[in-house]
Protein backbone atom coordinates (compact mmCIF):
# COMPACT_ATOMS: atom_id res chain seq x y z
CA UNK A 1 0.00 0.00 0.00
CA UNK A 2 1.11 3.30 -1.02
CA UNK A 3 0.23 6.96 -0.09
CA UNK A 4 -1.78 9.39 -2.64
CA UNK A 5 0.84 11.42 -4.85
CA UNK A 6 1.33 14.50 -2.20
CA UNK A 7 0.93 12.97 1.12
CA UNK A 8 4.08 12.52 3.05
CA UNK A 9 4.14 10.19 6.60
CA UNK A 10 6.95 12.09 8.92
CA UNK A 11 7.67 12.75 12.35
CA UNK A 12 5.98 15.63 14.10
CA UNK A 13 6.92 18.65 14.38
CA UNK A 14 6.19 21.33 17.06
CA UNK A 15 4.65 23.24 14.53
CA UNK A 16 1.92 20.50 13.85
CA UNK A 17 0.53 21.76 17.49
CA UNK A 18 -3.40 22.62 16.43
CA UNK A 19 -3.78 20.20 13.40
CA UNK A 20 -2.20 17.33 15.58
CA UNK A 21 -4.13 17.76 18.57
CA UNK A 22 -7.51 17.70 16.18
CA UNK A 23 -6.58 14.59 14.57
CA UNK A 24 -6.68 12.89 17.90
CA UNK A 25 -9.78 14.59 19.07
CA UNK A 26 -11.64 11.64 16.67
CA UNK A 27 -10.03 9.27 19.07
CA UNK A 28 -10.72 10.72 23.01
CA UNK A 29 -10.97 13.60 24.96
CA UNK A 30 -7.15 15.64 24.38
CA UNK A 31 -8.69 18.82 26.28
CA UNK A 32 -6.99 22.45 25.97
CA UNK A 33 -3.04 22.26 25.49
CA UNK A 34 -1.31 25.67 24.59
CA UNK A 35 1.93 25.93 22.11
CA UNK A 36 4.26 25.31 25.07
CA UNK A 37 2.85 22.72 26.66
CA UNK A 38 2.87 20.87 23.08
CA UNK A 39 6.41 22.35 22.76
CA UNK A 40 7.41 20.97 25.72
CA UNK A 41 5.77 17.44 25.04
CA UNK A 42 7.65 16.66 21.73
CA UNK A 43 11.13 18.21 22.94
CA UNK A 44 11.03 15.47 25.82
CA UNK A 45 9.71 12.52 22.87
CA UNK A 46 12.74 14.21 20.70
CA UNK A 47 15.24 14.04 23.91
CA UNK A 48 14.91 10.83 24.95
CA UNK A 49 16.97 8.40 22.03
CA UNK A 50 15.30 5.64 20.49
CA UNK A 51 11.97 5.68 22.26
CA UNK A 52 9.37 7.55 20.69
CA UNK A 53 9.04 7.58 17.07
CA UNK A 54 5.51 9.98 16.80
CA UNK A 55 4.43 9.70 13.02
CA UNK A 56 2.22 12.02 11.17
CA UNK A 57 0.57 11.75 7.36
CA UNK A 58 0.32 15.17 5.49
CA UNK A 59 -2.04 15.68 2.55
CA UNK A 60 -1.19 17.43 -0.28
CA UNK A 61 -1.80 20.63 1.30
CA UNK A 62 0.93 19.67 4.20
CA UNK A 63 -1.96 19.37 6.57
CA UNK A 64 -1.65 16.80 9.85
CA UNK A 65 -4.52 13.70 8.24
CA UNK A 66 -3.29 11.08 10.63
CA UNK A 67 -1.26 9.96 13.74
CA UNK A 68 0.06 7.36 15.49
CA UNK A 69 3.18 6.85 17.83
CA UNK A 70 5.67 3.62 18.36
CA UNK A 71 7.23 3.61 21.92
CA UNK A 72 10.10 1.17 21.68
CA UNK A 73 10.78 -0.58 25.00
CA UNK A 74 13.91 -1.97 26.00
CA UNK A 75 13.47 -5.33 27.99
CA UNK A 76 15.76 -8.07 29.81
CA UNK A 77 13.83 -11.23 28.12
CA UNK A 78 14.43 -12.46 24.71
CA UNK A 79 18.19 -11.46 24.83
CA UNK A 80 17.75 -7.93 26.10
CA UNK A 81 15.53 -7.89 22.88
CA UNK A 82 13.53 -4.73 22.39
CA UNK A 83 9.49 -4.30 21.83
CA UNK A 84 7.55 -1.79 19.85
CA UNK A 85 4.23 -0.23 21.52
CA UNK A 86 1.69 1.40 18.75
CA UNK A 87 -0.20 3.97 20.27
CA UNK A 88 -3.08 6.82 19.78
CA UNK A 89 -3.67 5.42 15.64
CA UNK A 90 -5.77 8.34 14.44
CA UNK A 91 -7.27 9.23 10.79
CA UNK A 92 -9.29 12.45 10.82
CA UNK A 93 -13.00 11.98 9.88
CA UNK A 94 -13.23 12.92 6.48
CA UNK A 95 -10.12 10.65 5.36
CA UNK A 96 -11.29 7.44 6.41
CA UNK A 97 -11.84 4.43 4.35
CA UNK A 98 -9.18 6.02 1.74
CA UNK A 99 -5.52 3.57 3.15
CA UNK A 100 -4.36 5.95 5.50
CA UNK A 101 -4.55 4.02 8.78
CA UNK A 102 -2.79 1.14 6.92
CA UNK A 103 -0.14 2.99 5.34
CA UNK A 104 0.35 4.36 8.68
CA UNK A 105 0.61 1.18 10.76
CA UNK A 106 2.71 -0.32 8.07
CA UNK A 107 4.84 2.85 8.48
CA UNK A 108 5.13 2.36 12.30
CA UNK A 109 5.80 -1.41 12.05
CA UNK A 110 8.41 -0.99 9.50
CA UNK A 111 10.33 1.85 11.68
CA UNK A 112 10.14 -0.94 14.98
CA UNK A 113 11.62 -3.97 12.37
CA UNK A 114 14.44 -0.93 11.81
CA UNK A 115 15.02 -0.48 15.05
CA UNK A 116 15.73 -4.44 15.95
CA UNK A 117 12.29 -4.62 18.09
CA UNK A 118 11.83 -8.79 17.78
CA UNK A 119 7.68 -7.76 17.81
CA UNK A 120 5.49 -5.17 17.97
CA UNK A 121 2.45 -5.07 20.27
CA UNK A 122 -0.92 -2.56 20.24
CA UNK A 123 -4.18 -2.99 22.16
CA UNK A 124 -7.50 -1.86 20.35
CA UNK A 125 -11.36 -2.39 20.74
CA UNK A 126 -13.09 -5.68 19.38
CA UNK A 127 -14.90 -2.96 16.85
CA UNK A 128 -10.99 -2.72 15.44
CA UNK A 129 -9.57 -6.10 15.09
CA UNK A 130 -10.46 -6.50 11.69
CA UNK A 131 -8.59 -3.14 10.77
CA UNK A 132 -5.45 -4.12 12.67
CA UNK A 133 -5.98 -7.82 10.78
CA UNK A 134 -5.60 -6.18 7.15
CA UNK A 135 -2.45 -4.60 8.55
CA UNK A 136 -1.41 -8.10 9.25
CA UNK A 137 -1.85 -8.15 13.00
CA UNK A 138 -3.25 -10.87 15.15
CA UNK A 139 -5.25 -11.42 18.28
CA UNK A 140 -2.53 -12.17 21.05
CA UNK A 141 -3.82 -11.50 24.52
CA UNK A 142 -6.04 -9.50 26.56
CA UNK A 143 -5.64 -5.65 27.92
CA UNK A 144 -6.50 -5.34 31.32
CA UNK A 145 -7.06 -1.66 32.86
CA UNK A 146 -7.41 0.27 35.95
CA UNK A 147 -7.99 3.86 35.97
CA UNK A 148 -7.53 6.74 38.85
CA UNK A 149 -10.21 8.80 39.19
CA UNK B 1 -1.83 -6.47 50.71
CA UNK B 2 1.39 -6.74 52.98
CA UNK B 3 4.89 -8.66 51.94
CA UNK B 4 5.69 -11.02 54.66
CA UNK B 5 8.19 -10.02 57.35
CA UNK B 6 11.85 -9.30 56.08
CA UNK B 7 10.57 -9.46 52.54
CA UNK B 8 11.24 -5.78 50.11
CA UNK B 9 9.88 -4.07 47.22
CA UNK B 10 13.02 -2.55 45.38
CA UNK B 11 14.10 -1.34 42.49
CA UNK B 12 16.26 -3.56 40.25
CA UNK B 13 20.55 -3.26 40.95
CA UNK B 14 23.15 -4.33 38.61
CA UNK B 15 24.32 -7.00 41.27
CA UNK B 16 20.57 -8.79 40.84
CA UNK B 17 22.16 -10.32 37.73
CA UNK B 18 21.39 -14.19 37.87
CA UNK B 19 18.75 -13.72 40.01
CA UNK B 20 16.64 -11.30 37.98
CA UNK B 21 16.90 -13.35 34.69
CA UNK B 22 16.37 -17.14 36.43
CA UNK B 23 12.91 -15.31 37.84
CA UNK B 24 11.84 -14.31 33.88
CA UNK B 25 13.00 -17.35 32.53
CA UNK B 26 9.32 -18.74 34.20
CA UNK B 27 7.67 -16.15 31.70
CA UNK B 28 9.69 -16.78 28.27
CA UNK B 29 12.55 -17.22 27.18
CA UNK B 30 15.66 -15.14 28.01
CA UNK B 31 18.71 -16.05 25.91
CA UNK B 32 22.23 -15.90 27.60
CA UNK B 33 23.15 -12.48 28.65
CA UNK B 34 26.32 -12.07 30.24
CA UNK B 35 27.17 -9.22 33.49
CA UNK B 36 27.94 -6.18 31.20
CA UNK B 37 25.03 -6.62 29.00
CA UNK B 38 22.68 -6.90 32.09
CA UNK B 39 24.32 -3.57 33.39
CA UNK B 40 23.95 -1.71 30.04
CA UNK B 41 20.58 -2.72 30.10
CA UNK B 42 19.88 -1.24 33.34
CA UNK B 43 22.09 1.45 33.25
CA UNK B 44 19.80 2.41 30.05
CA UNK B 45 16.59 1.75 31.99
CA UNK B 46 17.92 4.58 34.96
CA UNK B 47 19.41 7.11 32.51
CA UNK B 48 15.95 7.76 31.04
CA UNK B 49 14.83 9.48 33.95
CA UNK B 50 10.72 8.87 34.96
CA UNK B 51 10.32 6.47 32.42
CA UNK B 52 11.09 2.48 33.29
CA UNK B 53 10.35 1.56 37.29
CA UNK B 54 11.59 -2.00 37.11
CA UNK B 55 11.42 -3.89 40.27
CA UNK B 56 11.72 -6.44 42.06
CA UNK B 57 10.53 -8.33 45.35
CA UNK B 58 13.36 -10.03 47.61
CA UNK B 59 13.31 -12.47 50.11
CA UNK B 60 14.44 -12.77 53.96
CA UNK B 61 18.06 -14.13 52.35
CA UNK B 62 17.87 -10.98 49.74
CA UNK B 63 17.25 -13.17 46.93
CA UNK B 64 15.15 -12.46 44.17
CA UNK B 65 11.75 -14.18 43.91
CA UNK B 66 9.66 -12.14 41.57
CA UNK B 67 9.98 -8.92 38.62
CA UNK B 68 7.86 -6.34 37.21
CA UNK B 69 8.09 -3.22 35.46
CA UNK B 70 6.22 -0.23 35.22
CA UNK B 71 7.05 1.50 31.74
CA UNK B 72 5.35 5.28 32.17
CA UNK B 73 4.77 6.78 28.71
CA UNK B 74 3.97 10.58 27.46
CA UNK B 75 0.96 10.78 25.63
CA UNK B 76 -0.91 14.26 23.79
CA UNK B 77 -4.15 12.81 24.73
CA UNK B 78 -6.04 13.64 28.16
CA UNK B 79 -4.36 17.05 28.62
CA UNK B 80 -0.67 15.49 28.08
CA UNK B 81 -1.19 12.56 30.34
CA UNK B 82 0.71 9.76 31.12
CA UNK B 83 -0.28 6.16 30.88
CA UNK B 84 1.62 3.63 32.83
CA UNK B 85 2.59 0.01 30.88
CA UNK B 86 3.08 -2.69 33.33
CA UNK B 87 5.15 -5.46 31.92
CA UNK B 88 6.98 -9.08 32.62
CA UNK B 89 5.49 -9.75 35.44
CA UNK B 90 6.91 -12.67 36.73
CA UNK B 91 7.13 -14.91 40.32
CA UNK B 92 9.62 -17.65 40.59
CA UNK B 93 7.91 -20.86 40.84
CA UNK B 94 8.57 -21.62 44.30
CA UNK B 95 6.78 -18.97 45.73
CA UNK B 96 4.04 -18.35 43.66
CA UNK B 97 0.43 -18.67 45.01
CA UNK B 98 1.65 -16.88 48.11
CA UNK B 99 0.64 -13.21 47.41
CA UNK B 100 3.43 -11.96 46.04
CA UNK B 101 2.01 -11.50 42.32
CA UNK B 102 -0.52 -9.06 44.12
CA UNK B 103 1.69 -6.83 46.23
CA UNK B 104 3.84 -6.59 42.84
CA UNK B 105 1.17 -5.06 40.67
CA UNK B 106 0.08 -3.46 43.64
CA UNK B 107 3.50 -1.70 44.38
CA UNK B 108 3.89 -1.00 40.54
CA UNK B 109 0.16 0.36 39.95
CA UNK B 110 1.22 2.51 43.30
CA UNK B 111 4.10 4.57 41.63
CA UNK B 112 1.85 5.05 38.33
CA UNK B 113 -0.57 6.02 40.21
CA UNK B 114 2.38 8.58 42.27
CA UNK B 115 3.85 9.19 38.80
CA UNK B 116 0.78 11.00 37.76
CA UNK B 117 -0.83 8.50 35.31
CA UNK B 118 -4.33 8.48 34.57
CA UNK B 119 -4.17 5.17 33.82
CA UNK B 120 -2.53 1.62 34.03
CA UNK B 121 -2.73 -0.75 31.07
CA UNK B 122 -1.55 -4.74 30.53
CA UNK B 123 -1.43 -7.28 28.74
CA UNK B 124 -2.33 -10.89 29.18
CA UNK B 125 -3.06 -14.25 28.66
CA UNK B 126 -6.99 -15.51 28.97
CA UNK B 127 -5.28 -17.89 31.61
CA UNK B 128 -4.41 -15.31 33.84
CA UNK B 129 -7.54 -12.57 33.34
CA UNK B 130 -8.49 -13.91 37.16
CA UNK B 131 -5.44 -13.06 38.45
CA UNK B 132 -5.43 -9.71 37.44
CA UNK B 133 -9.22 -9.13 38.72
CA UNK B 134 -7.90 -9.64 41.79
CA UNK B 135 -5.45 -7.26 41.78
CA UNK B 136 -8.34 -4.80 40.57
CA UNK B 137 -7.56 -4.73 36.91
CA UNK B 138 -10.47 -5.05 34.37
CA UNK B 139 -10.99 -6.17 30.49
CA UNK B 140 -10.66 -3.11 28.65
CA UNK B 141 -9.93 -4.60 24.82
CA UNK B 142 -7.91 -6.98 22.73
CA UNK B 143 -3.97 -7.24 22.37
CA UNK B 144 -2.77 -7.62 18.63
CA UNK B 145 0.90 -8.90 17.82
CA UNK B 146 3.26 -8.61 14.65
CA UNK B 147 6.47 -10.65 15.18
CA UNK B 148 9.51 -10.34 13.48
CA UNK B 149 11.29 -13.53 12.72
C1 LIG C 1 -9.64 2.73 12.66
C2 LIG C 1 -8.89 3.67 11.71
C3 LIG C 1 -7.49 3.95 12.26
C4 LIG C 1 -8.75 2.98 10.34
O1 LIG C 1 -8.07 3.85 9.44
P1 LIG C 1 -8.66 4.11 7.96
O2 LIG C 1 -7.70 4.97 7.25
O3 LIG C 1 -10.06 4.58 8.08
O4 LIG C 1 -8.65 2.60 7.40
P2 LIG C 1 -8.08 2.11 5.98
O5 LIG C 1 -8.79 2.85 4.91
O6 LIG C 1 -6.60 2.19 5.97
O7 LIG C 1 -8.54 0.60 6.03
C5 LIG C 1 -7.70 -0.47 5.63
C6 LIG C 1 -8.54 -1.71 5.51
O8 LIG C 1 -9.14 -2.02 6.79
C7 LIG C 1 -10.56 -2.04 6.66
N1 LIG C 1 -11.12 -1.47 7.89
C8 LIG C 1 -11.06 -0.19 8.33
N2 LIG C 1 -11.64 -0.05 9.53
C9 LIG C 1 -12.11 -1.30 9.84
C10 LIG C 1 -12.80 -1.83 10.97
N3 LIG C 1 -13.14 -1.06 12.02
N4 LIG C 1 -13.12 -3.16 10.95
C11 LIG C 1 -12.76 -3.96 9.91
N5 LIG C 1 -12.08 -3.50 8.83
C12 LIG C 1 -11.76 -2.19 8.81
C13 LIG C 1 -10.88 -1.20 5.45
O9 LIG C 1 -12.13 -1.56 4.91
C14 LIG C 1 -9.72 -1.54 4.55
O10 LIG C 1 -9.94 -2.80 3.96
P3 LIG C 1 -9.85 -3.00 2.35
O11 LIG C 1 -8.42 -2.67 1.99
O12 LIG C 1 -10.21 -4.43 2.17
O13 LIG C 1 -10.82 -2.02 1.79
C15 LIG C 1 -9.63 5.00 11.49
O14 LIG C 1 -10.88 4.75 10.91
C16 LIG C 1 -9.85 5.83 12.75
O15 LIG C 1 -9.00 6.65 13.09
N6 LIG C 1 -11.01 5.66 13.42
C17 LIG C 1 -11.35 6.43 14.63
C18 LIG C 1 -10.39 6.31 15.79
C19 LIG C 1 -10.03 4.87 16.15
O16 LIG C 1 -10.93 4.04 16.32
N7 LIG C 1 -8.71 4.58 16.27
C20 LIG C 1 -8.17 3.26 16.55
C21 LIG C 1 -8.16 2.96 18.01
S1 LIG C 1 -7.70 1.29 18.35
C1 LIG D 1 0.57 -15.14 37.43
C2 LIG D 1 1.46 -14.83 38.60
C3 LIG D 1 2.16 -13.48 38.35
C4 LIG D 1 0.60 -14.69 39.89
O1 LIG D 1 1.42 -14.42 40.99
P1 LIG D 1 1.26 -15.25 42.37
O2 LIG D 1 2.18 -14.65 43.37
O3 LIG D 1 1.40 -16.70 42.07
O4 LIG D 1 -0.27 -14.93 42.73
P2 LIG D 1 -0.85 -14.44 44.13
O5 LIG D 1 -0.53 -15.46 45.16
O6 LIG D 1 -0.42 -13.03 44.41
O7 LIG D 1 -2.40 -14.46 43.80
C5 LIG D 1 -3.28 -13.43 44.20
C6 LIG D 1 -4.69 -13.93 43.99
O8 LIG D 1 -4.90 -14.24 42.60
C7 LIG D 1 -5.28 -15.61 42.46
N1 LIG D 1 -4.65 -16.13 41.22
C8 LIG D 1 -3.33 -16.34 40.99
N2 LIG D 1 -3.14 -16.78 39.73
C9 LIG D 1 -4.38 -16.84 39.18
C10 LIG D 1 -4.87 -17.20 37.88
N3 LIG D 1 -4.02 -17.58 36.91
N4 LIG D 1 -6.20 -17.15 37.67
C11 LIG D 1 -7.06 -16.75 38.64
N5 LIG D 1 -6.66 -16.37 39.87
C12 LIG D 1 -5.33 -16.42 40.13
C13 LIG D 1 -4.77 -16.29 43.69
O9 LIG D 1 -5.50 -17.48 43.95
C14 LIG D 1 -4.96 -15.23 44.75
O10 LIG D 1 -6.33 -15.19 45.09
P3 LIG D 1 -6.79 -15.27 46.64
O11 LIG D 1 -6.19 -14.04 47.30
O12 LIG D 1 -8.27 -15.24 46.56
O13 LIG D 1 -6.19 -16.55 47.14
C15 LIG D 1 2.53 -15.92 38.87
O14 LIG D 1 1.88 -17.13 39.18
C16 LIG D 1 3.47 -16.17 37.72
O15 LIG D 1 4.52 -15.54 37.65
N6 LIG D 1 3.16 -17.13 36.82
C17 LIG D 1 4.03 -17.51 35.70
C18 LIG D 1 4.34 -16.39 34.73
C19 LIG D 1 3.13 -15.62 34.25
O16 LIG D 1 2.14 -16.23 33.81
N7 LIG D 1 3.20 -14.26 34.30
C20 LIG D 1 2.12 -13.36 33.96
C21 LIG D 1 2.09 -13.09 32.48
S1 LIG D 1 0.64 -12.12 32.03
Amino acid sequence: MELPEGYNFRRVKVTDHNEYLDVLRVLTTVGEINEAQFKELVDHWNSVEGIYYPQVITDTQGKVVATGCLVVERKAIHQCGKVGHIEDIAVCKLQQGKGLGLVLIQGLTAIAEKEGCYKVILDCSDHNVGFYNKCGYTHSGCEMVKRFD
